[in-house]
């Protein structure tokens, strides 16, 4: 078999058998296929794009190419949810828990924040102590013992997409619905799920800004994981504004907290229950996402959820001390509110722009190698629906230096829409997409 | 400017920008741009293509990449011509003398065999002594003194086509109708010359298989000189069959030398004197291409082209006697006849099974790094048209190695194609392709 053959191949649109891609992924993973034969594969892959069977092939080749978390010694079922990333998107902290005293397993395996997006992994790490570095073994014991635990990407697990990704954020080759499913789906299953809720944002704080883009992946997302003989569920969820009112890493924590302590903001709530409504339906533990959403609503209500988040942090080395007594964890020294220059209600808050002023903060990165702070950020002041008057708080800023406070606060200063009537109530589902 | 971003675009479908292009190629040129983001860029140009004026910029870019000859000294007009290579294309050899001696100065800068064509520089050096590697100065003095002057291409003339070409072809990014018009406008114009005539090759035995094709390329050659604001005519001519009766270095000298004393096969002829009528009216020496070819064919007959020829072989160190007494040039030592099978007319001989044979019998390259052998070659005995009996000789095939000649006749088997009745006369030329 010939590289520049395949290149040809996937070039003049044919469909890439089973061992062409195999030879592909692992010979591009082990080094003997250069970058330059890679990145014109990727971009004949953007243009020409794969079939959903391409798409499989290619997820269950890239998880071939390193390790996979051995899960068979913990009792399932063992279902996770993947979030393509928003602003304000703390959901996975709650979810876990949540979906974990309904009876599900959560080998959560999350990720860094990254552009305008926050990551999991930094939130987590904002409470004193926490670590996402688990070793398998310790792994297998916190989702055996509690329901859930929280890692981060190892270096031994799909290899190939590491490579992959860094090559394509080079060569333009990211935006690619079968390249991005596949990268997805293989860390996924790589980390021992045997089903999946996806959360697939649309809206202008995601990658996916209109419901078409969505609307593909979440369709791939669906087709390849039934090509992989495994339970997918994606669900399209809005990203115009951003979820809850807190972004930044422990400010999100705090949100996460009121949530298990049933005091959080609707449109987080809401979102939690339904993922973890899917998730029970995978599981089998609900007949469908509404009785799922219901048992979810009550696990946050009646503490068990936020039980089991205490043993969590408690079992990867966080300071519980932090999460009952939230106000002495890392905040940040300047304040600074963002006032409204005039009177009205707000109609939008541009989720992007919430976003990029919480890079600026230092909440997330523009370099890889920049350190994340855990106690700036933004907390919303008025939502979407509320009424505000000329010199309202729309929000405070968190910030660790006075320069960075002002910029983010000359971003936040037109990601405020106000109107004058009422906007209509915020359509957090917008579609469900499942395998039947 | 980023490169990633100027990927992005591209495979976006936009047009690129003169400086943007200049940037890629520039810095591709000087090793600041990685071979995995060209190749990636490539991928994006063959699938999305580039309009006339990109063309025409990429084209410029290339020649500034590298050194161009200065032949402002050499009085004029100076105009070229290039094949997109064939089999028994020695066109070159007999044309460039013919142009010349009408008054036109030809800056020839030839290629090497390539595939299963044969290449004008392999067939000049298959003449005892001659050198096609001439300095610039003594370029200069062969077209003052004589009219034409044959060299290869030199190191420094547009360097960035000799890396783009290495990373198009392990990259599956040959096939590009504005790659191709590039890679060849910027090696003619980047050499000296002022005008162009291009015979784009069409069949079998050329690089584009049908008049499609053909025409695709033909354009994109005649619309980027406009661009580039030189005068360019395309012309598209027969590939199906070979050209002539000879395949092979010397045998090709042989019979260039039977067209320059007047006694040449039809084909090659026709084809010779209407490239040199098109050269003619470029060159504003002929009023249309009917009466340059009738003052070209009067060059062949009068014996001026073939003085002009003995010359310029004796300029570039060639031994003459090898000319004037062909029969004492290298022959290969083994000589085999191709029999045919059955009785009947000649209705085709496949050019690339043609091209094919003479690549394993040694005359062209397998691998760069392969020597061409001056002997070997295909001799073709009964033509389109001409009745068979069983037994007779189809071809003769000269070859140094008895498995190589066996492997050449069993190709060569099926080159044949016998037929009833008569074919219909070969149309050399396909259709020609004007600025106007």
């Amino acid at each position: 078999m010939r590289v520049v053959d395949l290149i040809m191949k996937k070039r003049d649109a044919f469909a890439l058998e089973a061992e062409e891609i195999d030879f592909l992924v692992q010979g591009f993973s082990r080094g003997n296929i250069p970058d330059y034969q890679m990145s014109a594969l990727l971009m004949a892959v953007v243009l020409r794009g794969m079939n959903p069977q391409e798409t499989a092939l290619l997820t269950e080749a890239m998880i071939r190419s390193g390790d996979v978390m051995d899960l068979s010694g913990v009792p399932g079922p063992l279902v996770d949810k993947h979030s393509t990333g928003g602003v304000g998107d703390k959901i996975s902290l709650i979810l876990a828990p949540v979906a974990a005293a309904c009876g599900i397993r959560v080998p959560m395996m999350s990720g860094r924040s990254l552009g305008h997006t926050g990551g999991t992994l930094d939130k987590l790490e904002s409470i004193p102590g926490y670590r996402t570095d688990l070793s398998p073994e310790r792994f297998r014991q916190g989702l055996s013992k509690i329901g859930f635990a929280m890692i981060g990407q190892s270096e031994t697990v799909v290899p190939a997409d590491r490579r992959m990704y860094a090559l394509r954020d080079v060569s333009g080759t990211v935006e690619s619905v079968p390249l991005i499913t596949a990268s997805i789906m293989s860390k996924k299953f790589a980390e021992g799920a045997e089903a999946l809720v996806f959360d697939v944002k649309c809206g202008s704080g995601a990658f996916m800004k209109n419901l078409e883009q969505a609307r593909a992946l979440a369709g791939s997302l669906v087709s390849t994981g039934k090509g992989l003989g495994r339970k997918v569920v994606a669900v399209i969820t809005d990203m115009d504004q951003p979820l809850g009112r807190a972004v930044g890493n422990f400010l999100e924590v705090e949100e996460s907290i009121d949530c298990l302590r049933g005091k959080g903001p609707a449109d987080v709530v809401e979102l939690t229950c339904r993922l973890a409504g899917w998730m029970l339906v995978l599981g089998e533990k609900a007949a469908n996402p509404a009785e799922g959403q219901l048992m979810a609503a009550k696990k946050l209500s009646d503490g068990s959820a936020w039980d089991l988040f205490l043993k969590n942090v408690e079992f990867q080395g966080g300071q519980t001390e932090f999460l009952l007594h939230p106000e002495k964890g890392p905040h940040a020294s300047i304040k600074r509110p963002l006032r409204a220059a005039s009177p009205g209600t707000v109609s939008r808050i541009d989720a992007f722009k919430v976003g990029l002023a919480s890079v600026v903060l230092g909440a997330g990165r523009s370099r890889k190698e920049d350190v994340v702070l855990p106690g700036v950020g933004i907390s919303i002041r008025k939502s979407a629906g509320e009424a505000v008057s000329k010199g309202d708080e729309l929000c405070l800023v968190s910030g660790e230096k006075e320069e960075k406070v002002q910029e983010a606060l000359r971003l936040l200063a037109s990601a405020w829409q106000l109107a004058d009537g009422e906007p209509g109530p915020r359509q957090m589902i917008r579609e469900e997409i499942t395998q039947e």
